[in-house]
């Protein structure tokens, strides 16, 4: 940022870009909508939030926006997905959760799983999150190092947890070895911009105490993220209770996996102990809820959680349980669902929604310094999305009109650290027609 | 349809339409979906689904459209809503249900309905369901000879229920005077090819025992449908023991009122009682899940009800409960809901989901011999969507792609009776420019 010394009456400071929205809802502060305003964007940063007219008189850009239909907010963070299960989408539906996977889902990724795979499948998934304005996303999956270049190809914001459980894959021979993989992964990913990894032990059910433990002690010593699939369904927690005499939340608290930065996903089984245990140890909840209604799995009770004063993002799951990764339309689901499972109509309204797929992605994934919210001095990660189409007329409050109506396929540009990477709806770090042919031969692979 | 006599080799059937498509789900026979083959269109009716190059054989038209990446289906049928009310979209959200009915909805109700809201609101609602592939829908709100005349202006298919309640509104002095008008509205209708006539006793907590009996017994001789909310909420039912000593289904059934033309909106709290009343009666359940989300109603136990053999068709209600017109994502929230509720991932499989978007719903209409699939001699109400956009790659089943995914904005076309009201995605008998300019003039007179 330079100040230009040559214009006529006050010094214009020199910026990347202006973009000029009819509506602003920057999440901090909370429940803020600001009308006719524009975001000051430099060196990937934001440096102001201000009227149209006071941007005008204070900056000058070659690159100035105008979105005069449009709403922007933070960009959104889509807290759990498996990207290249994309490849997987629609291939098993309407099937009892176990004979899903055990049937469909394990054989499929048993056969099919591999680096190109990942890579391909990655690829399709980021395409459809960018599109869907989503600036980051919280990845599980085998070969993680694919998705992390495709990631650095599109430019999109990600943490990656590496896969661990106790038995081999594709991927790897066992807990060693994914260890050793997902550490040299962090290693070389230590500085980068955009790349964040973290463990990701696969559930308290498929990972042993000792490698739970050796997780605990590692992450909290390296100040690293945990994603974990916690309490999906009834039927973990009582093989749990069998199995060790307790909750698998208990379990994880006493081998020290609970944490500040422990992100447990879904959690549809929840008592007063689990709400505690939540509350003490400052971990995260990652609600899916349009996989756990796929998956008959049950409801989490958000609002509950929120009211306990727990931090709740969102995630869309894998497209093999969903079928698609687009946020705002997880929101709508959540916000819905969230008011019957509390029997309140006034249960996880709009605003507190754009807050879950924003700042609180960004809490779970302690990247709140950085990303969740349209602040000055945080980096320009930003969603557009054009209100204009009839289903969003009348306009009262742009921020109901996002949640609650079909806007997904109305998101327009997306910007992540500054870059555009979707512009007036189209990719502009990614080749459509080339992803498209690769899904196709993936599809007619698997097809048959 | 005329045979030409001027062809090289074979005769070929003149028509008017060819719609050359790559799939075809006709909803009857069930479960199927044909590829590469042809709808052949003449005077408002199917005449042939057939393979393409059977249709070239065959059929001759000037008028011969390729469709290769879409999908067609009966025309989706909306089974209740309250069309002008899209007005109100947005306008209030987010509030407990007797709040936002005594604070919110029922006074802008008071100061704003009339004549001119009831037809701007219309047209911006009938606009918004041909833009999501809504070839029929079931209304019920005041001035329904508003709304008729922009259907028939729009060429959209609708049953009208005329609204009838014990006290006054803008649209009449009380129950006679809603009689009245409603037998008026039926008689100029009485041959349209479009417009179909309901009653429409607004619930059982708001209409008197003689006037419902009134209703059943011109209902059942006319053979005119009848429509009403019924079993919304757990407070309705508590209400009407205290009253009645019965539940609301009990006393319908008593007073004549459940038959096989009486559509049931909601039905969230049921019990073995009412299920046999409906199986018994014969009467339709129309499932408006978004809507029994947002105002926390419920859940409608709809796989149950399916079980018991009961016709379950789906709606959107109102936007101002929903809030959009979008049935597609109501589908997907029925089917994913459905799942959960009855603790079953195999629970109204995608396929079903279409059929009570389709057939179930012209059932619940008395169309059923009319429209509601695809088959040979029903009127060429056809929807089609485009499956080309990445987020519904890769394609294994292209209706699970249809239920499960983010589907609504893609739908490309839209017959209804042979005529197109849509062509690539975009109004052929509305203006959307000048209702946009109508849309606005309401929102600013109902913001301030």
């Amino acid at each position: 940022m330079s100040t230009s010394p040559l214009q006529d009456s006050v010094d214009l400071t020199i910026v990347d870009l202006i973009i000029k929205a009819r509506w602003i809802a920057p999440v901090v502060p909370a429940n803020k909508v600001f009308e006719d305003c524009a975001l000051v964007i430099d060196q990937g940063k934001i440096i102001a939030l201000l009227p149209h007219q006071e941007a005008d008189r204070r900056f000058k850009a070659d690159n100035i926006l105008l979105l005069p239909h449009h709403l922007l907010t933070p960009g959104l963070i889509n807290s759990h997905t498996h990207a290249a299960m994309n490849l997987f989408r629609g291939y098993a539906n309407d099937q009892p959760l176990q004979q899903w996977l055990t049937q469909s889902i394990w054989p499929a990724e048993k056969r099919w799983v591999s680096d190109s795979f990942v890579r391909d499948g990655s690829e399709l998934a980021i395409a459809e999150m960018i599109q869907s304005g989503i600036s980051c996303f919280a990845d599980m999956y085998f070969f993680p190092e694919e998705t992390a270049q495709v990631c650095l190809d599109a430019k999109l914001r990600c943490q990656l947890s590496f896969p661990i459980m106790d038995f081999p894959t594709a991927w790897g021979s066992g807990p060693d070895d994914y260890m050793a993989k997902g550490l040299t992964l962090h290693d070389n990913f230590r500085d980068s911009e955009l790349i964040n990894i973290a463990f990701g032990p696969h559930a308290p059910y498929t990972v042993s105490d000792s490698v739970l433990r050796r997780i605990a002690i590692l992450a909290q010593e390296m100040d690293m993220p945990v994603q974990i699939h916690l309490h999906e369904t009834a039927q973990e927690i009582e093989d749990s209770l069998k199995t060790y005499n307790k909750r698998p939340s208990q379990r994880l608290m006493d081998l020290g996996l609970l944490f500040p930065l422990t992100q447990c996903v879904h959690m549809t089984q929840i008592d007063d102990t689990d709400i505690a245990l939540l509350q003490n140890s400052g971990a995260s909840v990652i609600h899916c809820p349009e996989s756990n209604l796929k998956l008959a799995s049950g409801f989490c009770p958000v609002q509950r959680l929120l009211s306990a004063g727990i931090n709740v993002a969102i995630g869309t799951d894998g497209a093999a349980s969903n079928n698609d990764l687009s946020l705002l339309g997880e929101l709508k689901t959540a916000a819905l669902l969230a008011k019957a499972v509390a029997q309140d109509a006034s249960a996880l309204n709009a605003h507190t929604a754009l807050r879950m797929a924003t700042l609180h992605g960004a809490m779970a994934l302690g990247l709140e310094d950085k990303i969740g919210s349209l602040e000055v001095g945080k980096s320009a990660d930003i969603t557009a999305i054009d209100l204009s189409h009839l289903h969003a007329q009348p306009i009262y409050d742009p921020v109901s009109q996002l949640i609650y109506n079909q806007s997904a396929q109305q998101v327009s540009h997306l910007w992540v650290n500054g870059e555009c990477l979707l512009s007036e709806g189209k990719l502009q770090t990614l080749d459509e027609k080339e992803l498209k042919a690769k899904v196709k031969f993936w599809q007619e692979k698997i097809a048959n």
